[in-house]
């Protein structure tokens, strides 16, 4: 399989720098080996933002003006709708019944177009807005365009901190992995590129360890509270980490409440679940780490207000 | 008197660039004419490491070794002892007794010696800890070491964004606006800068409108919830404001609140009272403002946990 090259990732970083904000990597104040990658200070509060700008930039000029369309109900779906807006192009969410009306509401205020249908017909819907009107589909991660515009997070790891030993980066979908793998790898060969998982959807786990990508049921990956990273890999993906990931830690429920909290008390950030889950792992899984300058992806901020009351308030 | 120049504050940025990060600027998705200067996410919380590493570095070299003393119960003894550990000096903070354990045990943490008087004491003692042990006292804002160091958020600002037209900074004792004017209307001579007060702490308002320095009681500037700003000027301040400063708005306390929310919920960051003023400017005061491109300063980000939560929840 033709797997993203440190080129194409370089090419999506000239694309996407006009609309994405280059992060900076804050020190942690307790440990003098950690840094932070604070993805959710971007503007709709995630790294998913890299990616939907560098397809948006990447549509071939007689496709721009059909649009795009995409499924998701989480932070795909706003990224898509604010890079659209800056590009100038127009933007079908297809959004599942029973979405919280706030995540629906941004992407109407970032302009794009929410049809609400019965979740089961998400996937088929967006196949038919794409069909009928011409739009191109831009799926979340499955998407060597998505992959290298996610990668230039690892770009920007290195340009900061050129002497990184270890990333420690989320896997759900594993676009973010395989683009953080694809440019660490070949800038830095000798540090460690490890994903973390959730326990309770370790399919990338499984999928490495075995050697064969291995699907989990919606049943069991829902157990998470890491909402982001329910999702199982992908064909594409899978052969990217197999080949650039150095294996995959996972984390406990416990775990990552615990380094959301730290991150809102410590580091003044708002974080999901879902992005504090490479913290958990240099909080609480260090002996399974290498040792080292290390630099944890905190991936996103886009939690429910009340959900952050609870857990500061236990 | 001898004001800050440009000058200063350039030095001063080269001062504190190993120390200091360089906070980017985040557009708010809310209003495309408006960008955030997040100084929350400096290591210590606050804008307050700017100065503070810059009085470090300004230390003579036979007075290193005599370590440096502060009175401070908030951000500027955390940032005083942060600095003071990158610079290897020995810190002591004088803290009045009743402060909160928690700040008290992070300055511990940071190497600190903290000393406990009765609030009354807290001046007396920091001075006879200069005498007696020949450490440099180094105040919160009453010092051009201070100010130059501060004024390196003005510097960061036009640099990233060379056209601003209004910067909105809180006001204090004064050392940042004073900072950040002096910055500003050299680099930016049409640019405007505003400073921002509580009304319930408005002695900076008083002061600039009647041309003479007012003191305004603790009694009457301990009602804001702005606990960052209920300091008074100093002459040094008051004469770099009255030269520099365009002029203040004040806030009510509902308006902090619902700035301190909006920031917490849209922009992803934690922050505190003190941090949000210029922000509710911004949200409640625009007919007050100038038009155009305008950078709002979020000075910090030390709230405590249960009153994050109770602001979330209603």
């Amino acid at each position: 399989m033709d797997l993203v090259s440190l080129a194409d990732v370089r090419a999506a970083a000239t694309d996407i720098a006009p609309t994405v904000l280059r992060t900076p990597l804050l020190p942690a104040t307790w440990d003098d080996r950690l840094w932070l990658k604070p993805e959710s200070l971007q503007p709709v509060g995630s790294f998913k933002l890299r990616g939907a700008t560098h397809a948006l930039a990447r549509l071939a000029a007689d496709r721009r003006e059909r649009g795009v369309v995409t499924h998701s109900s989480g932070n795909h779906g706003q990224a898509l709708a604010y890079a659209a807006r800056a590009a100038g192009v127009r933007c079908t969410v297809v959004v599942p019944e029973g979405a919280p009306a706030v995540k629906i509401d941004r992407m109407r205020a970032l302009g794009a177009t929410v049809l609400l249908v019965p979740p089961a017909q998400r996937q088929t819907e967006a196949e038919r807005v794409a069909a009928e009107t011409g739009a191109t589909l831009v799926p979340p991660f499955d998407d060597r365009r998505i992959i290298a515009g996610q990668g230039t997070v690892g770009l920007e790891i290195v340009a900061d901190l050129p002497d990184v030993d270890v990333v420690l980066v989320p896997v759900g979908g594993g676009g973010l992995a395989s683009g953080v793998s694809t440019a660490v790898r070949e800038l830095r060969p000798s540090a460690t590129v490890i994903g973390v998982e959730p326990a309770l959807a370790a399919d990338a786990h499984e999928s490495l360890t075995s050697g064969t990508l291995t699907s989990w049921e919606p049943e069991r990956t829902y157990r998470t509270a890491a909402d982001g990273l329910r999702t199982n890999l992908s064909e594409l993906t899978f052969a990217h980490l197999t080949e650039r990931l150095d294996r995959v830690v996972t984390v406990s429920e416990e775990e990552i409440m615990a380094a959301t909290v730290r991150l809102v008390r410590e580091a003044r950030l708002v974080v999901e679940p879902s992005g504090a889950v490479a913290l958990a792992a240099r909080l609480f899984h260090a002996a399974e780490l290498p040792p080292g300058r290390t630099v944890a992806v905190v991936t996103g901020g886009n939690i429910d207000p009340a959900r952050l009351a609870a857990l500061l308030n236990p």
